[in-house]
This record gives structure tokens, C-alpha cells and sequence, in this order.
């Protein structure tokens, strides 16, 4: 199982990078530090089709509740208006009337109805929204609509919490001699676990796609990018993935699904996917390594799945790689206890291109080998469970003292 | 959902307080520093009736799976070998053959049959067992064969790994009119979830049990004990919860099911098994804190305690008790994600005695007293789903800097 070769995708490309995007940011005080950006808003010059994928965390923030039901009709979407600093989870019924005043304000300004403004908050749990700071950054935030590279990454930065860096990505390709666009942001960098797997993340394209296919290919996506990615383990109570197509790359015509352009949208909705949890795996807190989990050889694909997911979650597993010690007893036993049929007699374990255990056998290896592989920043485990044809992959990262210090430090 | 008041429990009683124990230690440098005792023999010196419960890990190591089989037969038991330093797991068929000489050399000396003897191993995975070590160890602790406190002492310190400090327990109680002991050492402190929930444990009774009787109390106890604890959500390879009865204390009798006296020996073997779980919480590997979660309102019993262990496992939850910071939507969040059927808006959360939230929505709390709750050594926290009567409890620990300083550097 390899990492497959996607479309190349840009790194310089942002969620105005398709044709009819453009986006706002203002920094108003809903983070602690007042002069770094917390509101931004993304609008659709054309009434985009749109779908999402949400946490699965019963305890689900207001603008996802929201958002869920504005986008449940399956009408076109104009705007998604997204803040960091505060969650809106846990707020009652008044964080659900301040989600959707979000919405309102800003379909006031476009002239749409507020079911075609989506929203998205992220931050700190249990506080109610500060609306009277929402309001002025909207504000502002209009005033400063444009589309370009500034934009975007202005946009990536407004949405961060402790992101150290802005995170977008995207893919150019043709369909039937067109070029449309496929490009995104996203932000991490805690609370990340699966279903769904980032706070928040936004994509635009302007490939004119119908809500019930994009609907369909972005769960495809998220199921193998997103949701394959986990940092703590801790599903949060905001994840929201969100993608609006303008359709303005492919005028008069539509992708069908089934055909061989869509196959070819979707590859890029996935490589974009695939490169935004990438980066939230590189920027986890805490974290100094990008570990990739290859498993193999699983009665199942959901045994392989379970495995995979428990090697990524294990602190003594994380642990040892922020130590670069190849301890690969935690591995093998955290897919022990991953409710797999089979049992070590079977298993093959490599770190890197190096087999250390084999046949409930460790197998010597050379140390020098061993500990640069160790010491890479990117490290890829390859755990062959030798009971069937199930894999999966997951990527996650290493647990340091930052992580504590985040996390222990944070809020008060 | 209160903590039960059970028995006294005596520190002071180790794994032999009960008559016909005793137990001897050496230090042969299995564990690096070679100062510090690896090997411990438990003696019974009269044939015992013995239950086990053991990992339900797929990758478990050869004294466990040597321990299971010499139980099943349910034939007595005449003693049990214990080493710290290396955990004999993912070694094989060489490592099987280890464990069951490792029977062998104890049962030589104490003319019994092998399957008489029950063995343990705890430390590094993936290492064979140095037999020459174990041979010199099991030689020296019979030669040193006691009773008494400086035994139960040396023993409980011959299975430490990371404990800072040795763990025992035990309980004295009258069952018609003749005194019996129950009582028993456990190590931690890394590698703990259920099921189960330690690397080891040994108790050590002078009641007369059957051993199917034996089986059910033991379960039992581990369930609402050792079960209900976690500090790193990994579940070791070895865990292994011993019980053995010399019958000692009741000659002639033997403890009937369903009878008050089996009720009250029973409560004695909850009671010693709730504090090596709460020595083991309390000693935990980079933890400051003990937290004990009290999840009580569920659909089910099984809500509850999915609720309860995904708060205990969240490193997010165990980080902000670590900075003391009452970030109480890390643990409603947690419940959230746990597979629960119930929402927010029928939540309570208090923390100690203080609620914060109810009803879906933050509660203000005096800030002071709230201070307070979160600078204290131990702390609960109540959680009312608000959905039926299902309840649990699980005891945890928070995640300070110690946790990654220990397990980046151990090994290598």
C-alpha cells in the first residue's frame, strides 16, 4: 500500500484561487491578541452548490448545527463566514441564535436569503459568542473582499487558533479543455481525531458540480484524508469541511458522475484534502514528526483500520517516536488491543524500509539504519497483520512537551 | 453514585499477611540499575486455590499465556515467579519455552508440578528473558524465603518499573468468628487501560475458596477496580491479576456461594483490589493528580462508562487538569464523542461540587472556589447525561511533562 500519486498540487493556491471566490479577514479581539485576524468570510459572486461534512461529536457546536441544516436542502450556498477564538459549543439555545445572526449578517449584505450563508467557529469551548465583535469584523471584513495570494493567505490565518502557520492547497486540472480549479485552507492543530478530523476546512472550486455529487466525493475525500488523521484523539466539537463550486469554470455544462471528469475532480478534491491533513499533521501541536501508518494484511478493512487508528493514538506510541526510540513493542501491542482476530504469530512489522519484527519474532536490525530512520522527520510504519487483504492508512505525529504546554496553559 | 465505604483497608498488609505465604526477592540485574530487586517468588505453603484475569491483549506475552493455561485446568496452585525488566512479549516460541522454565525451576525446588506454578514478566517488549539471570534471581529470592512486613515489601518493589514507590493492600475481616486476610502488592504505572488494567497484580488470601468461586469474585472485582482504570488508554501485553487461597484461616470450610460470608470476602477482595488501582492512579507516570470520573444519567451502563473512560483517555482533559485549568468543554466534549445517545442539552457537569454546566449551557461559578477544586491532589468529577440510569466510574490521572520525559527515554 502506497501513498498514491495524485494530481500535483500547489501549495500557493487558496480558497480564492477559483474563478468567483473572494474573501475577507478582520482581527477585532476574539483571540487574545488583538491584532491577529479571527474573522474571515468567503463569497460565492454566483449561488455555488455546496456540501459538508461535520463532526460526528454529539456535543456539536452551534454554527455546525446551523450550517447542517442550511445545507440539508441541498439550495445554492452564497458565503461561508467563519471565526477562531471561540468555538460556540455548549452555548444553548442563544449560541444557536448567535450562529444564525452570524449567517444573517452577512446575507444581508449579499442579498440572499441567510439559509445560503454557511458558518464555522473555532476556539475555546463554552464562552458565548462575542457578537458585537462578529458584527465589526464582518464589517470589515466586506470592506476588504478580494481575491489574489493575499487574500488567501489572510483568509488561512483568520482561521488559525495554534496553527503556527496558515495551511492551504491546491490543484489545477483540465476538464474538456477548461481549466478548473480545486483549492482550499484548513486549520489543526488540536482536538484532532477522527470523525471528522480538523476543526475546520474550506474548499472552492469552480467546477460546476451538483450538490448530491459533491456531497458524494467530498465524503470520499474526508473518509481517506481527514478522517484518516489524528493528533490527540479527541473528536472536536466544531469539525467542519465545507466545499462551494461555482461552476464558473464550466459554463453551460456540468461534471457527471460516473464519468471520467469526475473521476478526475475527485482525485483533486482529494489530493487538496490529502495535502491540508498533511499539513495539520506536520503542524500538531506539540508534534515534530509526521508519522504515516500503513496497515496490511487485515482480516478486514476495518480491523486494519482499528489497528491503524490505535498505533496512531497511543501516547507511549507517539511517545517514542518524539523520543527516536525505535521501542516497537508499543506499536505491535497497541494493534493488539485494536479488537484484531489475528495475533503477533502472523504479523510483520517495518519501520521505515526496516523489518524488525516478524512472525511474533523480533528480527535483528542494523542499529546505524535503525536510528536514521528514527531520527527522519517524516517516518512511515508498515505493520502487516498477515491475515488478509483489509488495509488502511493513517497519518498522525509525535507527542512532545509542547503538547502539554499547549494544552496545560490554554484558555485561563 | 458515591464511592463505596467497603472495609478498612491496612497498607501495612503485603502479598504475605495471609497464613502459608511467603516471598523472597533477589536483584540480578535484569532491569538496568542492578541494585534494584527483578525477581519475587510467592510461596504458598500448602496447595492453593487460584483465579487469574489477564490482558485482553490479541499480542499478549508467553507468561500470560503460560499462566492461563496452567489456571485452566483449575488445579492448585503452589506458587507464583515474578520478574520486572523485561516482559518476555513478542518473543515467541523461545519466549514461551522462557516462561514455562521459568515454572519449571520454581516447581524443582518446591516438588510440584510445573503447571502448579504461575509466572509474570513485566519491563521492555521484544526481548528475550535472560534465563541465566532468571535461574541466579529464583535461586537467591528462595534462599531468602520470608513473612512478614520486610517481605511484602521487597516483593512489592521486585515488580516495579517506573513506580516511584511500592504498592500493597489488604484486608482483615471476621468470616464466623475466625480472622482472614486479604491482601495483595500491584505494579503500574505505563501501559495502563482495560481490559485489564495493570501489568501486575498479586493477591494472596488465607480464606478456603473454590476456585470457580475464586474466578467469579476476582472478575468481579477487576471489573469495577483495575477495569476502571486508565492513564494512557494502552493496553499492556502483560497484564496479569493473580488471586491465590491458602484456605488456612478456615480449616475444614470452605466459603459458599451466595452466602453472606462469600458477600463479605468479597468486599474485602473489592476493597484491596480498589486501592492497588487508586496506588497505581496515584503513582501514575507523569500524573500530579488523581481524577475520578462519576458518569451517572446514561441510557445504559455501557454509555457510562464509554462516556467515563473517553474523558479519562482524553489527553486534552488530562493536560488541562495537569495546568490546573477548569477548560470544562474538553470534558463534554469528550462525552460527546464517546457513542453516547444523548446530546448537551441534557448535560450537568460539576467538578467537584461545583456545577459549570447544565442544560446545554455554561453555568458561572465562583471563580475562587472553582480555584480550588482544580489545585487539589484529587479531584472528582460528576457528569449527568441526563438520559436514564446508567452509571460508572473511572479513576484517572492527569498528563504532566514527566509522562513524554519518561516515555521518550525509556528503552535505549
Amino acid at each position: 500500500m502506497k501513498r498514491s500519486s495524485g494530481p500535483n498540487v500547489d501549495l500557493a493556491l487558496g480558497v480564492t484561487a477559483a474563478k468567483g471566490f473572494r474573501a475577507g479577514t478582520a482581527a477585532v479581539g476574539i483571540k487574545k491578541l488583538t491584532e491577529k485576524p479571527d474573522v474571515g468570510i468567503l463569497v460565492c459572486d454566483v449561488e455555488a452548490s455546496a456540501a459538508g461534512v461535520f463532526t460526528q461529536n454529539r456535543v456539536c457546536a452551534a454554527p455546525v448545527t446551523v450550517s447542517r441544516a442550511h445545507l440539508a436542502a441541498g439550495r445554492p450556498v452564497r458565503a461561508v463566514v467563519a471565526n477562531s477564538g471561540n468555538a460556540n459549543a455548549c452555548t444553548g439555545d442563544q449560541g444557536l441564535a448567535d450562529a444564525r445572526r452570524m449567517a444573517r449578517l452577512a446575507a444581508d449584505r449579499i442579498g440572499c436569503p441567510a439559509e445560503a450563508v454557511l458558518v464555522a467557529s473555532t476556539g475555546i469551548i463554552g464562552r458565548l459568542l462575542p457578537m458585537d465583535k462578529i458584527e465589526m469584523g464582518l464589517s470589515r471584513a466586506w470592506a476588504g473582499l478580494a481575491a489574489g495570494p493575499e487574500a488567501d493567505l489572510a483568509f488561512a490565518r483568520a482561521i488559525m487558533t495554534t496553527d503556527t502557520r496558515p495551511k492551504q492547497a491546491g490543484v489545477r486540472l483540465s476538464l474538456g479543455g477548461r481549466t478548473v480549479t480545486v483549492a482550499g485552507a484548513t486549520k489543526g492543530v488540536g482536538m484532532i481525531a477522527p470523525h471528522m478530523a480538523t476543526a475546520l476546512g474550506f474548499l472552492a472550486t469552480d467546477a460546476a458540480v451538483a450538490p448530491a455529487l459533491l456531497d458524494k466525493v467530498l465524503r470520499r475525500a474526508a473518509d481517506a484524508t481527514y478522517n484518516c488523521l489524528t493528533v490527540d484523539g479527541h473528536t472536536s466539537t466544531n469539525d467542519t469541511l465545507l466545499v462551494l463550486a461555482s461552476g464558473l469554470a464550466m459554463p453551460g455544462a456540468s461534471l457527471a458522475d460516473g464519468s471520467p471528469d469526475a473521476a478526475a475532480f475527485e482525485a483533486a478534491v482529494m489530493a487538496v484534502c490529502d495535502s491540508l491533513a498533511r499539513q495539520i499533521a506536520a503542524d500538531a501541536e506539540g508534534g515534530t514528526k509526521t508519522i504515516e501508518i500503513f496497515v496490511t494484511g487485515a482480516a478486514t478493512c476495518d480491523e486494519a483500520r482499528r489497528a491503524a487508528a490505535a498505533i496512531a493514538n497511543s501516547p507511549l506510541v507517539k511517545c517514542a517516536f518524539f523520543g527516536e526510540d525505535p521501542n516497537w513493542g508499543r506499536i505491535v501491542s497497541a494493534a493488539g488491543y485494536a479488537g484484531i482476530s489475528s495475533g503477533p504469530d502472523t504479523m510483520r512489522l517495518a519501520l521505515g524500509d526496516l523489518v524488525i519484527f516478524d512472525k511474533g519474532r523480533p528480527v535483528p536490525a542494523d542499529e546505524k539504519k535503525l536510528e536514521a530512520v528514527m531520527k527522519a522527520r517524516d517516518i512511515a510504519v508498515h505493520l502487516d497483520l498477515g491475515a488478509g487483504s483489509g488495509e488502511a492508512r493513517y497519518l498522525t505525529c509525535d507527542f512532545g512537551y509542547d503538547y502539554i504546554k499547549i494544552n496545560a496553559e490554554y484558555t485561563t
